[in-house]
């Protein structure tokens, strides 16, 4: 066992876009779990579009990251000595870690990740916490019927590409859009979803849209927000429902961005526009998990990896990531089990 | 009786706000009843800021008033000749019969107005269209809870100064958004608000609007839209309900205006933002109109009415009360019953 611990810290916040330069590598001692803590050995990392807004000085949801502190983050890991009853050495466990190598944690929040499963690296997507955003975000805030057309954005991301396969298990005519011609390939022909189209250029957009679209929008689930939501706007049907989970369009705007005021179409269209955030239905994780495991073993649900080795790349995963250049879940790699 | 029925009709379709010359006074024939027809006179005429996106060619939650045709409204009328069963000739009804002295009806949507529950022109007020708007709307849209923070724009006009009041009832802080001092005085000394902000001069309204909301706004109810809402999502509490009833600093725009784009404020406040239509609680009238007059009868609702005299002058009305010039519901009464 190595004896120091390998940390990424928050060393500027960010003027735009974040740069590698505002993260920085430390090394500090491995820690010791005191009474009641376990310490665990990170195996992955994950990078989440959420972490942008925590970068800035006025968080989000939640405190920001402090200057100099430790990026905040979800990770699977495993348990290297416990001193809490109820994990043991060896546990695979996920939870709130941070990017580092080593921490150590007093079991609030951590679950245990059951190997036989599915590849502990699901514990961060499909069986995690993106995998609880698609599910209940969808089925609870969007409520999708039988026969409606459900249109997601970010669709080949680690949330998007599940939202619409849950979609078409629904019943629903699924319809992504996505930032590239790769991933409207991918979402298309290997997640079966009904038509996707790339927002880039975004001159036709709302003709392209319209098109795949025939019956209108019943249900949007925006990880986007920006132009792109606009024109989704533009063809809501009678009540629909837009499902509020990610403006990643706007995470690196030094100022808010301006658009097109479109209250009034909700008005007419007695449409609704909600945000969540994932962790409302923290007391569901459980049924959410074994209906998304059940469609996982059935074949129904499928996904993909963009996996980055080593935590010194962690940041660079991260822009990369918020840049849109991966298809599914990034993860950082961080050891091997 | 007079032989010639005077109407309004729709003579162009209005380029920014409407002008008197958009519409025209014409005189017809009065019509007769056909076999379950009635043909009714009417006393008071409905002038209400929905009207205007009715006037334009795409129309809004319904076709546009067609060039020529007779604008669209509601009215309490008398029945003149009845040939249908539910309905005697000296009934007063309230239905949309439109901007005309006199029209024939199949029933469809008419209502019989007791003139012994109040003024026969609450029927389009506090005990009609406006009044079920503001009860369903901020009831079962809104869902405010004994001791949250309601803010309603429009506050001083027929729906926001229910909503506050209704609020006020269900031991809510009710706070109003208007655009006069004498609105902000109505609302707090006679409605009994708990305060109230004119948004003109737009500066700082934000600051303005904490010191009157010290625990942040829980229920906005926004018949105005433009940037006082933008103002109110920034200081909106977590879970939020955003009732979109009316954007009326929007109905006389030439093209869509732009601002800030705010849905990571919905999204990070777990808050909503639901347009409703009052005819989506249609098969709940009789409750809403029951509970209105109720509370009318116990003191607890006050309203105000600004009546124009003369159809001539429903043009001036209609266009006078876009602009915010009436405190209150406006009417324009057409003959004395």
């Amino acid at each position: 066992m190595a004896v120091m611990n390998r940390q990424i810290t928050l060393a500027a916040r960010p003027d735009g876009a974040p740069k590698e330069s505002d993260f920085r590598l430390v090394e500090s001692p491995i820690p010791e779990p005191a009474a009641d803590q376990i310490l665990v050995r990170s195996l992955f990392l994950s990078v989440d579009p959420y972490m942008r807004g925590l970068m800035n000085e006025g968080g989000t949801y939640r405190e920001p990251v402090p200057l100099g502190g430790v990026m905040i983050g979800e990770a699977v890991a495993q348990v290297v000595r416990s001193n809490h009853p109820q994990f043991a050495a060896g546990d695979i466990v996920q939870g709130m870690f941070g990017w580092q190598e080593y921490a150590v944690s007093d079991g609030q929040g951590v679950r245990k990740v059951d190997p036989a499963l599915a590849p502990i690296s699901t514990a961060l997507g499909v069986l995690g916490m993106p995998g609880m955003t698609a599910y209940f975000g969808l089925l609870e805030i969007g409520k999708p019927q039988p026969g409606e057309t459900v249109v997601v954005s970010g669709a080949a991301g680690a949330v998007g590409s599940l939202v619409g396969q849950i979609a078409r298990i629904k019943g629903c005519r699924a319809i992504g859009i996505a930032g590239s011609d790769e991933k409207v390939r991918y979402v298309v022909e290997e997640l079966g979803f009904d038509g996707a189209l790339n927002y880039k250029p975004p001159a036709q957009l709302h003709e392209k849209l319209k098109g795949l679209c025939p019956r209108g929008i019943d249900v949007y689930f925006d990880n986007v927000g920006g132009y792109v939501t606009d024109v989704v706007v533009g063809l809501i049907n009678p009540r629909a429902r837009l499902v509020i989970c990610g403006q990643i369009s706007q995470y690196n705007l030094k100022r808010l961005e301006r658009g097109p005021r479109w209250l009034f179409q909700l008005l007419i269209k007695q449409a609704r526009a909600e945000g969540f955030l994932v962790f409302q239905f923290a007391d569901r994780y459980a049924e959410g998990l074994r209906q998304m495991a059940q469609w996982l073993r059935e074949g129904k649900i499928k996904y993909r990896e963009s996996i980055v080795a080593g935590i010194e790349n962690a940041p660079c995963a991260f822009i990369g990531m918020l840049g849109g250049e991966n298809i599914g879940k990034r993860l950082v790699k961080v050891a091997e089990l």
